[in-house]
Parts: C-alpha cells; structure tokens; sequence
C-alpha cells in the first residue's frame, strides 16, 4: 500500500515529497512487526528486494536477516539514494548494494539469487504478473519469494460514512487510472501461480485499531491510512472526481475511526512461494 | 456469525432446522482453533456461557478448559436440549451444567462466575449493550468476559460482483430487520466501554482461503460462509429485497470465490475486558 513504488510505466499515486518520504518511513516502522514476522534469510544468502522504493521496508528487511547479501534495485534514482540514505543512517552495517534497475528486465544472470522480496510494488505496476515472470528468471530453482500487499477493500472504518468509503474510492480510483490495483492482496494467490510460482502460500495480516491502541491509531489508521487518502485530495479534485467539500468530510468521516469510540481494521496479504522450474532464458 | 443464538425479543436469521443444526457444527469445528485460542480457564472456576444455542462453541469452550464448571444458558429449550446432546456425545466428561434463562435477566446471584463467554450472540441482539450490562452483575469483580462476534463487512469474495455483495447485503438487512447486527464486530470495543467493562482489548482473527486451502474452502467458504447467505434466499425473495434469479446469480458469483483462482477473507473480532466495578443489585 503506502510504501509502494513506481514500476517501468506506471505513475506514484503518492507522489516524491519529503512528507511522503517521512510518512513511509514511520508507518513502516509501526507496521514492521506485523508484515516481517516470519522473514529471515540465512547468512550468505543472496535476496534481491525489487523495488525498494525510499528503502522504508530495506530497513527491516536488513535488520531481520543481518548475515544476508542483499541487493535492492528501484526505478527511480531518487527514491534509490534516499534508500541508501535511509538504510546507512540507521544500520550502517546493513550488507546493501544498490542498484538502479527495472524489475521487468533485472539486469542479473539466471538464477542468480536464492530469494526475492517485493513490498508493495506490485500495486502500483499495470502487469504484475509480467514483473512476477520476469523476475521468476533470477531465481534459482527451489528459491523463495516473498510479496506483501495490502487491499484497500479491507479498510473497516467505524463508524463508517458514504464520504469516508467515496474518499477511499477516489484513492482506489486514481490508482487504477495510473495502472496500479489497490485491491490487489486478494489475488496475489492466483497472480503468483499464474507467473509459475508453486507451494503458493498466502496468510491475511490484520490490523486493528482502537483507543486503547493510541500508537496504532496513530501511526497506522491516522498517521499512514488516513494521511494516505488524505494525500490524493488534490489529484482527486483536479480530475473531476469530487470537489474539495465533499472531500473533506470523507476525511473528517475517517477520522472519527481514529478518535474515541472509534475503530479501524485493515488487512495485508503476505504470500511466500517457491520457484520449482528450471531457469529461464532471458526474454 | 453463524453459529449465532437469539435472545428475549430477538429473531433467528438462521432457522433452526437439522441441515441449520448440522452446519452449525461442521462449521464450529473449521474455525475452532482460530476461535478459540488463547480461551481456557483454570480448574475449578465458575464460567457462564451466555446463549449456548445447539452448544456448537460450548464443546470447544468445555474442551479447552476441562476442569472449569460451566454453566450453558439459552432463551431456546429445543436448542438447550440439541447442546446438551452434541456435548454428551462429543465430550462425555465435560462438567456443563445446562439451564433455560434469558441472558437480559439471568437467574444468578450477584457476582457468581468467574468468567463470562458470549460468541455469536450479540449479533443477533436488539439491545447488545443491556445484555452485556446485564451479564456484569453476576460476574465477580476482576472477572472477565469473553466475546466473539463477526462482521458482514470483512467478507471480501474474489473475484467480486455487484450480484454477490447484494447477496450478502439481504443477509445483513435481514439480520438488522430481526432486531440484529452483522456488522457487530467493529464496535465491540465501544460496546463493552459502554456497558462498563475495563481493560477492554480486541484482536482481530482473520481468516483467508484459497484453492491451497482445501479444507477451509470447503468448511468455512463454502459451507460457512456462502451456505448462511444462501440459507436466507427465501426470506429474502419473500421480504421483496430481489428476485430469485437475481440472488441465485449472487450464490454463484460467491461460489467462484470457493473455486480455482478465487480467494476469501473475512475477520472475526475477539474481545476480553475485565469487570472492575463491585456487583450492582439486580435491576
């Protein structure tokens, strides 16, 4: 979801700034717990993270596997330097290589890692299942691979309002105008078996907020969730999509999720699986 | 969900036919371990179970504490004398004692249990809150109370249609025309702050499936899930909310999500909170 990253053709819902930057970063942490539980790589061993995006999820990818040789490649030579920024600031021991590259043509042999990483990419890339298959290539047989996604059909703000769900909408929509799914944790099952992938193994991780959460509230449904639609007002306004009022009591809507008496449920989809074939030739 | 009981006043969605009593249990067995994990209370304790129904959690809840004394009320004498028969043959030793009482106006002493277990209830109450305040008085101070409840709006059925979210529509507009709530689950936390509970914590027990999922397809998806919304067909054609054709359509829509390439989600909400206050006299 909110950290995602731009593929080759695809627009960033999001957008560059240094705000954007900042939220990713703290959302990332609040969350890591939840999405990286359960990912550690052995000593040695090679992961490729494609797209890294700023590096909000390199941090805890580096962090939960510190013997690992990690590669990360991203599009944008923008969001790479501030990963590196990120990630020696604060694990200046982090064995990271950097590299800028397109995750539907990795400029790597066949086969050569024993693990990917994809967090939230493939949300914003208008074939994710073409990035699948092409990054399928580098992996070796019996490697692992391992996609995060959130959905945003799973957003559950109580108490709810048509402004609140037609804000979320306009998020949705947007994404989908640039070639992206925001809906996309749903399907990662069938999209990784459709791009070759077998053992296909998909787990919800959910996450709940009320007022005896206040961090939660507040890094998750207030700081990440709702600043994320909030972020597309603009957009949304300027495409036609709503005016700016009614907009506005969207996120006043949602916002009440996150006060008192207020609840908010969100789930990601984390899916490993296993690349069972042969390598591949390049395309 | 659909394990759910009536109270005083309150409607049955379900029905309470043989195929309902039967579903009701391969269902219970499905979602048990999520359920109820983390409930087991010490030998000797006193825990009431408030609306028993055909006792489908009550063989879970006496298995996971063998050594509690429970106490299994119900409003329904049929479904009373379906629990205690389930409970007999599945766990012949358990310590359950069975009684016919309202949960609004339970026949208890003040402070008299250690424990409260209320799954599947509130749902399908028209004033949740006096019940739960209700349920207070005979629980001793420090005691807790354990409720678990579903929410219609978590069902997320991949891939998705108009003709199946209204499906699944008639079955919460059913349920709130009986006095109900399907979407109960979000507000559990309000709702027993409200009804003067502490320490209120919710958590989120979400469950997913997919094709590589067999066993949950088949007894949550398809025989959980899509067979409650089915059971409602002719309530709803007859209550004028859509047209046979038209929900059939729904059902089958649904029934891709339980198919190759489909996937479902849906969340239940699990709350423990704590009686801080001393014993108020019976109303």
């Amino acid at each position: 979801m909110e950290t995602a990253r731009p593929g080759r053709r695809d627009g960033y819902v999001h957008g560059y700034s240094d705000d954007e930057t900042r939220r990713l970063g703290e959302q990332a942490d609040t969350l890591a717990a939840l999405l990286h539980d359960g990912t550690a790589y052995p000593a040695g061993s090679r992961v490729l993270e494609a797209g890294c995006g700023v590096g909000a999820q390199t941090v805890h990818l580096a962090a939960g596997s510190p013997g690992a040789d990690i590669v990360a490649i991203d599009v944008s030579p923008a969001s790479l330097e501030r990963a590196r920024a990120r990630v020696t600031a604060r694990l200046p021991a982090a064995r990271v290589r950097w590299r800028h590259a397109d995750l539907f043509d990795p400029p790597f042999g066949d086969a050569e890692f024993d693990h990917l990483f994809v967090c939230f990419v493939l949300e914003h890339l208008r074939d994710p299942r073409a990035a699948l298959t092409a990054l399928r290539r580098v992996l070796k047989p019996g490697g692992t691979i391992t996609v995060i996604e959130g959905d945003h059909g799973t957003a559950l703000p109580h108490p709810g309002s048509a402004a609140a769900r037609a804000a979320i909408g306009h998020l949705v929509g947007l994404q989908a105008a640039a070639g992206g799914d925001a809906l996309i944790g749903r399907r990662l099952q069938p999209l990784l078996a459709a791009a070759g992938y077998h053992q296909v193994q998909v787990r919800p991780r959910t996450v709940y907020t009320d007022q005896t959460r206040p961090a939660l509230v507040e890094g998750f449904t207030r700081g990440t969730f709702i600043a994320m639609v909030e972020a597309v007002g603009d957009a949304a306004v300027a495409a036609g999509l709503t005016g700016r009022a009614a907009f506005d009591r969207g996120i006043a809507d949602l916002r009440r999720a996150a006060g008192d008496g207020g609840t908010f449920h969100y789930t990601f989809f984390k899916a490993v699986a296993v690349n069972l074939g042969a390598p591949r030739g390049r395309a």
